[in-house]
């Protein structure tokens, strides 16, 4: 398998983590994040969303989208329960990562850490911060008396949101006020199997 | 089955669009979206989110996002795949409404036709109408050739593409451009079982 890829991108990170969790080897290509000239050459007939992560499996076929990677490489191994409800519940936190942590979190640490033209990005700074920061309030209080985000074990929602929970302060957001997210954090760096962003 | 909902969201409808085709009877609870303020009494047991839809099951248990509803109900009917690589493609293209399109159709429909207020959101308007035909022009792009968003049948994607897509002249996007677009649009709603979103 062929992974387009960025090091510093929480999505790509996602599928690294989860195949490293599986033992699966592939190659990787590392794609601009900034320069996208070229998405459209590189990923026009391989992901509609144009961009990383995209996969390309060994049949030539790709797909796109994290959260469908995840699933596509996930599904009848552990980190996908069996249960039907459970599953949905997995999927329920991977759609919220979606549209709710990622163009939150994943936007405010590109705009400060990595876009090279963070003030460019102030006037729609302290919005999104605000965004994030409800974001990481719903996910400590969900965390609360709880070791993973769906049942007893570590799944794909607990991969899809480590992605930028695990990186949000480097956009400026402080993990201080969320207890249940930082010892979540832990708990999952700790799992067997664990390989960090920059692996 | 109890769904939180509202008649004029593309999410909900997409739900109801679902139990339609699936012939499974529910109950529904019309939620305000303009006065969000009684969110949290209402859905916050219920849903991270604080979003509808939101689904209660008969044994009381609770599902947000729509993505995640759409699975927990269509897994092992005909519109999620039996195919692996099929089925990953469906929620890639589920992810994608979510990230790209939801967030650019969905919201200028919104501040346009039912904020009540749209003169508040004129400023961010027209990067979010060029975001919104960029979606269409890909959408018309993958689905030239094609009858169905994945595969040669209805799926869940294009019940969860159809929900915003076919209400975009709402929010001022124009589909005359995007020809497959529009003859997918006719397809989606002659098929047996369709019902509109006012119903």
């Amino acid at each position: 398998m062929l992974l387009y890829d960025s090091p510093v991108s929480g999505n790509c990170y996602k599928v690294r983590l989860l195949l490293a969790h599986l033992g699966l080897p592939y190659e990787r290509q590392t794609v601009d994040v900034i320069d996208r000239s070229n998405r459209r050459e590189l990923l026009g007939k391989l992901n509609p969303g144009l961009r990383v992560p995209t996969l390309v499996l060994d049949d030539g076929c790709s797909l796109g989208e994290s959260g469908a990677i995840l699933w596509y490489l996930g599904e009848g191994s552990r980190f996908v329960p069996e249960d039907r409800y459970l599953r949905a519940q997995v999927l329920q936190w991977m759609f919220f990562e979606q549209y709710d942590l990622e163009p939150a979190i994943a936007v405010v640490r590109f705009w400060v850490a990595y876009s090279g033209r963070p003030e460019l990005f102030e006037p729609e700074r302290p919005a999104k911060l605000k965004a994030g920061e409800r974001v990481l309030r719903t996910l400590d209080e969900h965390l609360g008396g709880r070791n993973y985000v769906v049942g007893d074990a570590l799944t794909l929602a607990d991969i899809a949101l480590y992605g930028y929970t695990h990186v949000a302060e480097e956009g400026g957001f402080a993990l201080d006020p969320y207890p249940a997210v930082r010892a979540w954090l832990r708990r999952v760096a700790s799992e067997p199997g664990h390989v960090p962003i920059d692996a």
